[in-house]
């Protein structure tokens, strides 16, 4: 639409396109969830309902966006991994992660409403995520990116169970058992675990110890190979397929074990 | 924390730190809000009760942010102006235009359930927004930044006001309105309006016309001029001030009306 | 070195570091060397010893920076692919691209001497080269890459040929040349060097028609994989043997010449 | 030209245009200056030819861009300030900094042979620069910028006068020189040398304690303020003007002496 002299000023905008043919990563993080969490009286170590409430609304931030193949989420965090191809926004990255940012939000909130109805959110203290996005060049490169956030959500719920534990059932204050945990290795606080309180790690709940995955699944006919290569009607096919592929819910170790990677081969792609 | 073999992926990771010493202008729009309108029967060409879900909203994220220091909205977007001297998240660009995207997006949902309680969001069709952050070098430049926004509000509510009229006083169907509008300028909607349907376009409400404004209210003294020069307890007495300021909404024009400008010297500090 | 209260002024600098493991190709491109050529008074259509003076300048250039694998030129333009684990400059775009432009110009200038002893360099009309690095994810990209570049070569200089062949031999004006080859293709232009200028455009030089390739010939063993796993020690070794390297010129299709590429693993590592 | 189908690489390539309505400076750098001077052997602390030989070739530069509005150098770095206004090629920073690079690059090489027709420039040790380009919104971060350079001037020609008068005066050796000035502050030197050897670091020549300004002297007619309002020949006028302008050299303070900006109003236009 014709407008006025003032329209220059949007010489000033800039815009960033990500690189082609590259994979992209999209972390969405929660804003304040410490404060966030002792307002809504999560459960400690972990609040099963609230897990609940972040891998429904990051499933439907993956059923929206039908580029996403596959997220990794624990905690408060969700990283969604777009395909290669991926033309979403023309991959205009500012366009990018403000929508999964806003998608993320307004899905928790959603879902939020459905899993706590008794605790309705309040203004002061409302879900906000912050996204950033990343590229990487092969596909090596995301399967390490995965194994990162595994790793760190071992490590963080090892020591949020061990901390909650002493403070829950071995009576010390937080401060007491922030102190006690100083400078401990993992088979330190396995020791206090079993030792202490008779509870095996190993035998604590999957979704905590690896966190969640979600899935869009796929068959190999599905993600035929060289996307550059097919008529657009093909394209809008395989869009479709994708679109309708069910994505499925996983709590298991995805650094060591193989196979997870190599029965999966569209993701590559 | 220490981590793993893994953390090297986190070197594909950039940032941008927005230019020091500009101002920046954070605008949201809202995604798909047309159907969004239509899903929830927004009352044409201006629905009174959703704009106050919208100036609500955007007033809470400037309560939030006490960096931003006026704001300017109509429809579904809002731009939102921070002080040359901002350093929040360190300007990081990613960090800013999430965290407006989702804040926006969350409380657009929030006053959405006071407005219109009777209406309650459905999961598939929420309130998105993306955001965009635009950096400007100097004040003249803001100025007509918002006088481009103010424009275009003018321009969208004269034809949507025409439009409106044509089809549901004028028994016109969208496709016939449509054509009868191609190629008219501004006196012409005035006058299908003013012959056909006895309206003046002058007398429609402010809010619709001018789109809403708002803006802290700072008292010159409360907004000393060289922030690099005051120690830091000054500093966080001017910030505590700045977030006690009482937030004013206007609908009123702020192209031609010098003195809106003149009488508030602190907006270009 | 402690310096002055003006030293805040460096915040406002910025920097970009090219994605990691990633291929950099730097092109350089001579600036005004249409006039350059008509200044210095160039054999028309191709100067050998003008190709000489930029086909050693490039070489001198990939003399200096060993992380360059190869080198692809033609006319005034020349194309460098460093090595995807290239960490030269930490990989400051802007670094590299002004070092580059930089070295180009100055070894253009020192075998311009020496090529041209009779023909010294006016100020007025100095040889200047501007560069920009370009980041590809995967090396079936880089083979695309110099095929295009080696294509445009060899349109360029089957028009030029042809052209010149006409004003030179056909005694048209460069104006009448121009307007007789509007419009034609490939063919066509084979069809007039033949037919009126007995003329096998197939039995032309091959540096004139495939341009220059420079290649830094390594063996399998020097070039091991993984370099993120060597020590530092054998990565020094490593970087000393490619500096050894011979580098090799070539003038012959790198395009559908599959040899060309598998023969030289090393390059994609 | 029609191309061909390799033509998509182009897509890689990213463009970054600076911030309109902005100051910008580029500042080049000599690459390994230290071992050049070795090399070439110049008079130690300041050689007075090669100073010659980077002014010459900084006033080319200036010469070259008539956007450059002054300059200031010393030693091997050279900074240009280019008009709030400027749009050489379309303020691109890859296409301005390689140019510029490229540019200080020949003309040093052109100027170095006029200074010292008995030194040629060998192969192995050519002049390169490296450049970067910084935005600077508003004119007072332009003075600073300046004064950062020439307090920084000031510093290191302190330093090196005392050092060298040490060795070639005091019969030191460097490192024992080196030893002694740690830890000294400006008093210090000023101290050794004139007790030591009689020496007024005030009655060092200006060139060598102020650096080198390169001004582009207009008059107050020639640089009209509103260039947007301009009609097109107007602008080409001035534009004439402005390349006509003499360019004039100093060797003064600027830091504290408010008349050499305020008698040149156009450099902030």
């Amino acid at each position: 639409m014709a407008n006025s002299r003032f329209e220059y000023v949007k010489q000033f905008e800039r815009e960033h396109h990500l690189l082609p043919d590259t994979y992209i990563v999209i972390r969405v993080d929660g804003k304040g969830f410490h404060k966030f969490s002792e307002e809504y009286k999560f459960d400690k170590p972990n609040d099963l309902r609230a897990l609940q409430v972040m891998n429904r609304a990051a499933q439907a931030v993956m059923s929206q966006f039908s580029d996403v193949l596959m997220a990794y989420g624990d905690s408060d965090e969700y990283s969604f991994l777009l395909r290669k191809q991926c033309s979403l926004y023309e991959r205009r990255e500012m366009k990018l992660i403000t929508m999964f940012a806003s998608s993320i939000s307004t899905n928790y909130y959603y879902y939020w409403n459905e899993e706590f109805p008794e605790k309705p959110l309040k203004q002061s203290r409302l879900p906000n995520f912050d996204a950033r996005a990343v590229t990487y060049p092969n596909f090596s490169l995301i399967r390490d990116y995965f194994s990162w956030r595994q790793v760190d959500c071992h490590i963080n719920n090892l020591y949020n169970t061990t901390f909650w534990t002493l403070v829950s059932k071995g009576g010390m204050t937080p401060k007491e058992a922030e102190n006690k945990l100083i400078g401990t290795v993992a088979s330190d606080k396995n020791e206090i675990l079993f030792s202490q309180f008779g509870i095996n790690y190993n035998n604590e709940p999957e979704i905590f110890k690896k966190g969640t995955i979600l899935m869009r699944e796929m068959t190999q006919e599905e993600s035929e190979v060289n996307e550059s290569e097919l008529s657009s009607r093909q394209k809008q096919r395989i869009e479709k397929k994708r679109k309708k592929a069910e994505i499925k819910t996983y709590h298991e170790d995805l650094i060591t074990n193989e196979n997870f990677w190599t029965s999966r081969p569209w993701l590559s792609l």
